[in-house]
């Protein structure tokens, strides 16, 4: 009525999300002295004291970052949880509180929610944080989810995406690709459920797939382990949308390129199998799969003695000058240009 | 098809808002010695040093909390970061940074999101806070906002729900009830519109209580005018809901009762006038109108002085002990219980 609803459109699939948070946000200064850090990383720094506050906040969405026929409510309060904490952690922060915020219809029951707070608990516990607040309100279609995550730490503890050096090695936390074939499995048993609503899927052999989709763990030990090694990363990233995105933030928030070698990328057996039943490339799948919620980061060559043999870290490639570009280096030694192949959220339809 | 579909259900009306946080967050315990307050006043406390950090996170959701089609996005961006910031300044804190979360379907062009963040950006400016972070992502109908704010303030400064006395005196800022009637009129325009599209809508004489809808001020100016007069309030709470859920707040948290008086609560000649108009009680609209984002606050009778006389303040009544409950005197001397009118977001229908 007193807008006008016909201005010129510029469609949100042209910019992607990444481009659109960049293009949003590109007029915000930052004006207080105690905002150390804004958009642009995992999460915002805060100076309130000895230590530095991190925040991060998600927002999930149903029919969009998930699927309620097959997400049990209390994994999702669990997930919501995680994918922010995973947030604070690839700061080399530690995470101390979050807030929770939920918009749902009324078709969910209060069971429901209750099933999804304690989802919100569980994870609280195991990863020692608190939930500090949140705002909990009805929504006309579906249920979303909003989570703000806040951690501290000492200011030379941070690490940003901005500082890997060429020449300094790229490593990764744990296996990669297993949350996307997770999603793949449920995909099919929920279409196989439609056909027939009595069958009863065998889940058993995926198991640990199906985990990592449903209930992700964030890499809390990894900080702990970094600090017990005495190695600080020069760079440091969490995957949620997957391996080739994030080395591609890497390498241009740092202005440097590199070379990912693709036999060294970590997969689990039980992910191996999957992508030859589903017929994909588990390379692939690891670049774009996404929602592994394993830590990358970069460390200078001399520090490698400390990590080296160490179960939870792989080597995977090393940075380089930026004009030389990010590559897979494949296993017949091709050169092939990483292209961020992460899940794009604006290209599904309202 | 992981999950009973078919639980037992309570119905989310049952409960009502208030109900429905206090149930579903229960069970939480603060394990972090940061954590210094949690769910339960406007924003969480959290200590990182000297100052205490306040952090404070809301949800708007389109066809709940603001309607489109007279809701200017830009205004819109303006309103969601306001209403957090009131949330602060109702710790008698400073506010220092928002992250602002947005879902959207893609019927939303990118200058209808330029718009909304120019919005922010104002209130940003305007109220000097910083954006540090936020994440938007698409939704499968409408659109949804989510703010975080976070400030800070020495811990003596620091006023929670929880402090009102017997016998202190309870003061409001600015006046009342223009919020709920501007959205009235733009109610009434838009059924006029519906039936004619061409109608020229005259909105002028409604100008004061349509910015109160449609872009209202936090009390910034309070904040520090309570610091200038050397007042601390023992209690307060922002009017968000309307001014007698916000007094049963105080009363509940503070373990009081209180005597309001209708002949002191100040409403604005435009409020006065619209009210009449619509043939609505400009003292219940005033109750339970909600969205005016005004303090209320109580204070000990010996800082009247003080604040004696101040255009910004109304002192409206006094609280009493706990056993006379809460009441408002009306003009000609009765007493009626106050009863928590405020919107209840559970009873619409999805």
């Amino acid at each position: 009525m007193l807008e006008d609803k016909n201005p010129s459109r510029t469609s949100l699939e042209q910019l992607g999300e990444f481009g659109l948070i960049q293009h949003l946000t590109k007029d915000f200064e930052l004006k207080q002295s105690s905002s150390i850090m804004g958009v642009g990383d995992d999460a915002a720094i805060l100076d309130f004291g000895d230590h530095k506050t991190v925040v991060s906040t998600d927002l999930l969405v149903e029919g969009v970052h998930f699927d309620l026929s097959y997400m049990p409510l209390k994994h999702l309060g669990y997930k919501a949880v995680i994918v922010n904490l995973s947030d604070i952690y690839a700061m080399n922060a530690q995470a101390t509180q979050v807030t929770v915020s939920l918009a749902i219809s009324n078709r969910f029951p209060l069971e429901a929610l209750e099933a999804f707070y304690t989802g919100v608990a569980q994870a609280c516990k195991l990863y020692g944080v608190d939930m500090v607040g949140g705002d909990t309100t009805s929504s006309t279609k579906g249920m979303l989810i909003s989570v703000t995550a806040l951690g501290f730490a000492k200011e030379e503890q941070l690490v940003y995406r901005s500082g890997a050096k060429e020449n300094d090695l790229l490593v990764v936390t744990g296996d990669l690709g297993g949350a996307y074939l997770g999603l793949q499995v449920l995909e099919r048993e929920k279409a196989v459920f439609k056909v027939n609503p009595n069958s009863q899927p065998d889940l058993e052999p995926y198991a640990y797939i199906v985990e990592r989709q449903l209930k992700p763990e964030a890499r809390k030990d990894i900080v702990e382990l970094l600090k017990k090694l005495e190695v600080r990363p020069t760079a440091m990233i969490d995957i949620s949308d997957g391996l080739s995105s994030e080395i591609l933030h890497l390498c241009e928030r740092s202005d440097v390129g590199c070379n990912l070698y693709e036999d060294k990328i970590p997969l689990d057996p039980t992910v191996i199998a999957a992508a030859e039943e589903f017929k994909m490339d588990s390379t692939l799948i690891a670049l774009s799969g996404g929602e592994d919620y394993e830590l990358l980061f970069t460390i200078d060559q001399k520090e490698f003695p400390k990590i080296k043999g160490n179960p939870n870290l792989t080597v995977l490639g090393h940075m380089t000058h930026k004009n030389e570009g990010a590559h897979l280096i494949s296993r017949n030694g091709a050169k092939i240009p990483l292209t961020a192949q992460g899940w794009n959220s604006f290209t599904g339809n309202e």
